[in-house]
């Protein structure tokens, strides 16, 4: 055991993480905006954005800086959210590009300081707890890595979801030190409620949380032989990073980038080359994908006569609600809501925009974001 | 018919108008409030407010001018709304003193200008249609009236209603010019279920819609006979009504007047007595008594796929309803309202109040408000 600490603490050395913070968070409009996207916004009620948390439980995990790519409007907010980190460790996109890009980046430019670095991208607006079996997990999915693996944290399904891509896992990889480490057979888009079900009750599957270690050698090969135009693109950028005038050259190349997600571009590829492994995450995971969600997560639910009451609301926001059945209400206006008789239903009341659903139908907002964007109605996405 | 004719020509030198304006709306609270009650906004969609609609409706029925009793607060948007009325037709309470108060007011002045007058109390908030229909009715009563009777003018039930105080007629009183005029011989407060029923199968009840036409001298007799200190004080603000401090004699005396109904402190013992008559008004009418009422009044009521969609909005609202139920919204801001699979919902959207109920419970909004008022949120009532 000894030998492998020493294995481990000679491996973090070359372990770099990237935070892609690229997203809308679509599913959680009116509360979550282009300008104010979900990372930025504390959903769980501890005080700190989802960004701040995620940073921070990125930490100790790493000796060196911690990278982030986000939007060029989002850089004030970040660096106020966030007062420790540099300058050089942000990168802005002037345009959203997709995980591809973004990820890519970031393992061109690691790559560029050190070919030997191992780099784990972790999105910047999930819940994790607790952060010590976060911790155990990332361990040992850097001694996975370091055999050559892309090693993606599953999250043990707790019920049969539609809502997340499936990893089918296969044999034990019997590494030292990790020994949770399993093959990974294939990924799986978000399955049908029949085949969710089977899944579930296989026991072969996890879900898939978008987390990942990795060499990023293996990770430009992939993307090399799947993207090259991506690729040669990326290299471009990061050999000119250097540069004074980088972010001119950034700009040039990055709005000609194709757009593709990381998976298509290089994980599915390289689960099939048998270059992926899984490491099964025993933490908590939420990925705060719909107002549900907040409803689980956010500490001032509160019990009224055994049903629940969630409140998210701005300093000066009133609220009066008799009934007793449950219901989420979000606000950061300082209006009085009153609410009389409504069951399980969904408020979320902003400056500009007023939402009324209710819990079951709470998943179909981010079609409503896309009705608005046909509609031209960009004042308020 | 010709001397009919000529007898009603010469009741209507006597015939005086009364529009008690009293009252908050409460029931259609946050769209009214107590500096811009029910009756100043348009709920119908006519362009006009209920105040207007009533004014004018009721301006060819008389050759004399219409008294105004109402608030201080709402002397500009009452003069803004009728530009045609005169200051001294509008009677200012500087607080609130119920029916009983102002309608007996109106009586007092009314019967100092000439105990002969014949006068008409109507609502400022009440729907309805058709006018020549009302007018018929005004005729009759007025004939009615002049022999001696407080005429109360009864809505035909359409259903069995909980939400109205019912009449209960008598013997047709035979009076010329006067066919439909009924003995009264009992009011009855609103009634459960189970009465509402019976009455309505029996035929012999008409709603009380609180509008009369009576002698102002046995309506001063019957006020004097139940609340002689009402009686009174209203006596002498009537007859300082003509010095220039009438305002601060009215409000001396007036803060010390007993609350009461006028239905209370004259109707119900007059019908006792046997001097209430019934005229049945044969046309529609409406009390807007809660919004699921504007969702049944207001032109603009859209049908989506046979479901209906009422919309009362501001000049710059936005509304997105994927949904095809019935709803109802109603809003006076600027901000984009988006509705996602929420049935039977009634949304009200204000600048600083948001309430969201249903149709079944819109009817409680008045306890809510009277759980404000306890809880001392009178900047939002």
């Amino acid at each position: 055991m000894l030998s492998k600490d020493k294995e481990y603490k000679n491996l973090l050395k070359y372990f770099y993480i990237v935070i892609p913070a690229g997203g809308m968070g679509t599913r959680l409009w009116p509360l979550s905006r282009a300008n104010m996207p979900k990372f930025l916004h504390d959903l769980t009620g501890s005080g700190n954005s989802l960004l701040k948390e995620t940073y921070y439980r990125l930490k100790p995990v790493t000796n060196n800086d911690i990278l982030l790519i986000i939007g060029h409007a989002h850089k004030n907010a970040v660096c106020s959210q966030l007062p420790d980190i540099k300058t050089e460790n942000l990168i802005l996109e002037n345009e959203p590009k997709d995980s591809g890009a973004a990820i890519g980046l970031a393992s061109a430019l690691f790559y560029k300081r050190n070919p030997k670095i191992i780099m784990g991208s972790f999105a910047a607006d999930h819940v994790i707890s607790s952060n010590i079996l976060f911790r155990k997990s990332i361990k040992e999915a850097l001694l996975t890595a370091s055999k050559g693996y892309i090693v993606t944290i599953g999250i043990k399904p707790t019920h049969p979801s539609t809502e997340f891509g499936h990893i089918r896992i296969g044999q034990s990889l019997k590494i030292q030190g990790a020994k949770n480490a399993k093959s990974v057979i294939q990924f799986i888009e978000k399955p049908s409620k029949y085949f969710a079900k089977k899944y579930y009750q296989s026991g072969n599957f996890h879900w898939n949380a978008g987390m990942f270690i990795a060499p990023v050698e293996i990770i430009l090969k992939h993307l090399q032989h799947n993207q090259p135009n991506l690729y040669f693109g990326l290299k471009e950028i990061a050999n000119s990073w250097h540069l004074p005038q980088k972010y001119k050259i950034f700009s040039k190349i990055w709005k000609n980038l194709p757009k593709i997600a990381i998976d298509y571009a290089v994980i599915e590829p390289a689960a099939k080359a048998g270059d992926v492994a899984m490491i099964p995450g025993e933490f908590k995971w939420d990925d705060v994908g719909d107002f549900s969600a907040i409803g689980r997560l956010h500490s001032s639910n509160k019990k009224i006569e055994n049903k629940k009451l969630t409140i998210m609301r701005g300093k000066k926001t009133r609220i009066l609600s008799e009934n007793k059945s449950k219901k989420i209400i979000i606000s950061n206006t300082e209006r009085l809501i009153v609410l009389i008789g409504i069951n399980n239903a969904v408020i979320v009341d902003t400056p500009d925009v007023l939402l009324v659903t209710n819990l079951s139908d709470a998943n179909k907002v981010k079609q409503t974001v896309n009705k608005l964007k046909l509609n031209g109605d960009i004042d308020v996405l």
